[in-house]
């Protein structure tokens, strides 16, 4: 995995192009360890995840004499844990914002460890194969979750039973990606999302939205959302951030938000 | 605020259009009570909420000397309670349909409160604003319920992440609007909408199955519809609604259904 | 109703033609033991919906002297349960995929019935009609909690509101349908589907999918789908269908999957 810092945006990319960036399980635990480091830099603002090469994850690696799975299963103290589901819960957990670039082709848990991030855009070639119907297990990552509430119940349904592989468009059309780009200009796509996020909003607000979202995604009725809306708005109305967001907007100008994740955050405890 | 009533249909108006209808803690007020004069009058069908002048609404106003959420912080009793969010609950307790006709741009509460109306419709001259993350604050009106639910979580993650302007066309896409209007169409189309629902449903049957739909929204699986569908419908197949939508069908002829809202409605105990 | 069994596929039909296959309470008995029959049988592996004649299904048939609303309120022991809610109730539980093929036009509980199905394709001649708040009942069928998962909030709330008609182009814009065919396409599009999926998948992983999908569209968090999820990968992994799974895509063959659902399956208890 390599790891790189530019301006507010942390870049992590899967780097073992020889083998379609197929992932062992120390890739996967390498990419929870970098998300950790991306997220306690205080100048980082946004996580972008790509592949190096041609491919953007082909999976977990079955090819090993050992498999990623049959791995798993002998080695795990019990009860076991679905390795992509850790990676899944580690994003949705996330204080920032994660962007995910294809730049080539992902298949299985190439996918769906993706479905965690905020925003995912495409190479134009990119592609996404669900084959776990397939190979005689079922869908992991979470992703029984994660891809209804990203592309829809009836394409997730169908996709994972037929075992799908969908190009780039079709992945647009779905809302799986929202833009698909010619492959040139993918990674400085990510980076003018991450840069505008960066330039205008604060820190602590993008935290508490991201997580709000998709807390309340599974929420039973908005009664839930006025609650913890409530509690976060009374918390931030006394905070710098707010007198500096109204200022800045009478002003025309752009923000310069004070507060700091390592220390400005309310309790996540909800 | 202004109120008419024009045959099934009650009119609601933001009518502070020198300040691009921004919406002081009065006007929210002056909402609710709106809402519950048009529920009350047996007469009203539909309620449509739109903008006097060239704007929807600007949103919470924050321009005087002492904002609408720095003044409700201060005077709130504890716990304080977001007022965007008393108004959208409001709306999705309502027992009759709401059509929200974007007459122009909406920012901030003034697109989240239009979030728990059933049908929102828009001007080509309409755009949406969802500013919070650029203000310090935080989604609110329960938006971090609602608006995953009309646009999708990719579309409303993507938008509250950016802090995003989205026109009228990319609203339509989303599905954030179900249509959208030249101008002068704009509020003929919604007058429309409602004499549709007032010339052919039962305003009992209105009622019910939008509460149904919002409330199985977040319900974790069908058994619940099931169940509370079950109970709906036993109570409705003795109602005289029921004998007159199967006659009128027959005779093909529009219905007059009998049952009224004020003393035929089930309970909402559910 | 007929049934025949074609190859991997069991095709049941609604079969009163003269009646736009009006659905009677004793048809819609028939269907669920047709269904019962089709999963009971290893060597079904999709079953097909869809109707004789020109219509898919009017709905319940309303022009007999009790009509079957009226009949199930007299007769049933209490509780009343809503008959078109046990059909989508028996196809959510089902092990097999259900995919619809709407053969022309499907009215109320003929559209309803259809929402559990995990694929609904329709020839160009269908349209959908719901017409609840137009006769004075409520949508049925546990329509009110699958019909927002398939087409969106704002379009269902819209369409049961107004007791919309709409055709198939609309239904396919919509996600109601996933493709629109000629006539004459209809059913062979509906068993190539059916042929890919016996084909190339395991039947065990196909029946825990689905129901993972399906269980997974109201789940409160994705901490639910981990659990689940990481139980059944754990116990798939020890199967002889994943062994097969990863020989057969090394080898780049068509695989022959050994678990069987009558003796292979995982506990449903979830």
């Amino acid at each position: 995995m390599l790891f790189e810092i530019d301006g507010p945006t942390a870049v992590i990319r899967f780097n073992r192009p020889d083998k379609l960036n197929a992932c062992t399980r120390e890739m996967g635990a390498a990419l929870i360890e970098l998300i950790d480091r991306a997220e306690s830099q205080q100048a980082v603002r946004c996580i972008v995840i790509t592949g190096n090469g041609r491919a953007f994850c082909a999976g977990a690696d079955l090819s090993a004499s050992k498999g990623t799975f049959a791995a798993a299963a002998d080695t795990q103290a019990e009860p076991f844990r679905d390795f992509g589901g850790i990676i899944t819960l580690r994003l949705y957990d996330c204080v920032k914002p994660v962007i995910v670039a294809f730049n080539g082709p992902a298949a299985g848990m190439g996918v769906t460890l993706a479905l965690a991030a905020d925003i995912r855009i495409a190479s134009d070639t990119a592609k996404f194969v669900l084959p776990f119907v397939r190979r005689g297990i079922v869908p992991e990552s979470a992703s029984s979750w994660f891809l209804p509430r990203i592309v829809g119940l009836p394409r997730a349904m169908e996709w994972m039973l037929r075992g799908a592989t969908v190009d780039a468009s079709e992945a647009l059309a779905a809302g799986l990606v929202s833009a698909v780009h010619p492959e040139s200009a993918l990674i400085p796509a990510a980076f003018a999302l991450a840069e505008e996020i960066a330039t205008h909003t604060a820190p602590v607000s993008v935290a508490l939205t991201r997580r709000l979202l998709w807390r309340m995604a599974g929420a039973p009725d908005p009664h839930a959302a006025h609650a913890i809306e409530s509690r976060l708005l009374h918390e931030r109305m006394r905070s710098s951030d707010i007198r500096e967001g109204a200022k800045s907007f009478l002003d025309k100008r752009l923000p310069e938000f004070p507060d700091r994740l390592d220390d400005g955050l309310p309790a996540l405890d909800w």
